[in-house]
């Protein structure tokens, strides 16, 4: 068993969002928290587990829209913790993939307060299985990358495309959608074949899942065509060749697949 | 909601073993099954979930010690399924990880048995949740690798080494003890530094886990080291010179910390 003692900190994965998807503890720690810290991207069905009691501090970062920044939210989790509270960092996915938690870490520890990390399940994996796939496949995608697709307001957009074009392995580009050009136009350049199987999930998990089956160059098309502003990730690789087709998606997913080509 | 339909098959990640880190659906869904077709990574507090009259099947596959093949596994699943079960396929870790789903998801739509999957906890996110570190790191290592070092009897491990030796990636790799010396000897030659940061982690989650912090030149010496059968994650790159001191862990993990060697 984990305890969950005053004065300490638990890092604490939300999963892609639907609130199924949270693991065991990560539902006890939200509802044992005294004060919870949330990203935007943390569901309400997550935030709706906590006592009635437990203050909720929306610390959210979304893509052009900072309402704190790391450091301060270093400092509020820190403080609440020495102030005897029962801490929750919540973030979406898993704290450690693309969950910047080593700065809270280093905080917590730097002061001296215990922290701890739950895992939760991370966009990836949601999305294979919004898609009915697997992300591995024997002898064809060995490998399974995961990078992050978002830069800074101005930035461009710099990864390392030649290790990148792999086509034994399987790519997960985490908040791909506004990446998806030039993640598309720089995979084929450094030699990644252009009909490479995609697809686009965008809320893996939620109500507004939606499905976009397609091939690398026509990835663009696609995020173009996916509405909403909900997180995407795009999954590029022999591997997403598989899955499951149209008719067994249900709601949602159903109504998107009428907007997805494939070939 | 998900509706779990006599004649249906999910196949479900029972995560790393700690029944805590199965999601709340992977619970709701062993609850109901009427049969369970289970590795033997699931750890005995998950099957334990199980109602009291399922009939849970070992098809357990490890290393060196094939039960049943693949296609007896897609055949067992599939005929349980047309008899009207509602099957659970639990599998360890992710099933969409190096889970070989593809060949069960294919069977299934094949018979015209309605599949889904339920995702799970991955080993690297329960392996970086103990050592209390992150995989990813702003600037030092924008990019995550799962590969497992998984070869049949008597064949040599052969992956991309140049392309895995990435000074910013962070590489998680899957069933890698055995291959510890291996992958050391060929990511050196390849190019990484041979103080890149790495930490062995054995049974992550369960009570018997140990975490090893070492070198990548070191990391054969953590692998002779590290003791009992247990499935063990190797994970290598800067993300992993983080993570909690020995002090912050429990039981297990602070006997293991003794042995540990760290620059």
């Amino acid at each position: 068993m984990t305890e969950f003692l005053p004065g300490s900190v638990w890092l604490v994965g939300a999963g892609p969002g639907d609130p199924d998807l949270l693991t065991r503890r990560a539902e006890r720690l939200i509802g044992e928290a005294s004060v919870i810290f949330h990203d935007a991207l943390v569901g309400e069905g997550v935030l709706a587990l906590a006592r009635p009691g437990t203050r909720l501090v929306h610390v959210g970062k979304r893509s052009g829209r900072h309402s704190k920044d790391q450091k301060t939210i270093d400092r509020l989790i820190v403080e609440a913790a020495l102030a005897g509270e029962r801490v929750v960092r919540l973030k979406g996915g898993d704290p450690s993939i693309f969950g910047r938690a080593t700065e809270e870490l280093e905080a917590c520890r730097a002061a001296g307060v215990p922290v701890r990390i739950c895992p939760g399940i991370t966009a990836a994996s949601a999305a294979a299985a919004g898609i009915g796939a697997s992300l591995t496949l024997r002898g064809l995608a060995r490998k399974l990358t995961f990078v992050t697709a978002h830069a800074r307001a101005g930035e461009e957009l710099s990864l390392d495309w030649d290790r990148l074009a792999d086509p034994e392995a399987t790519l997960a580009v985490y908040m791909g959608k506004a990446a998806a050009p030039a993640v598309s136009a720089n995979l084929i350049e450094a030699g990644l074949p252009g009909d490479t199987p995609c697809a686009l999930v965008e809320n893996a998990s939620l109500p507004g899942e939606r499905h976009f089956h397609t091939r690398l160059d026509l990835l663009p098309l696609a995020a173009r065509t996916a509405l909403g502003d909900g997180p995407a990730l795009i999954l590029i690789g022999q591997a997403v060749a598989g899955g499951s087709n149209a008719q067994e998606h249900e709601s949602a997913a159903a109504d998107a697949s009428e907007l997805a080509f494939r070939r």
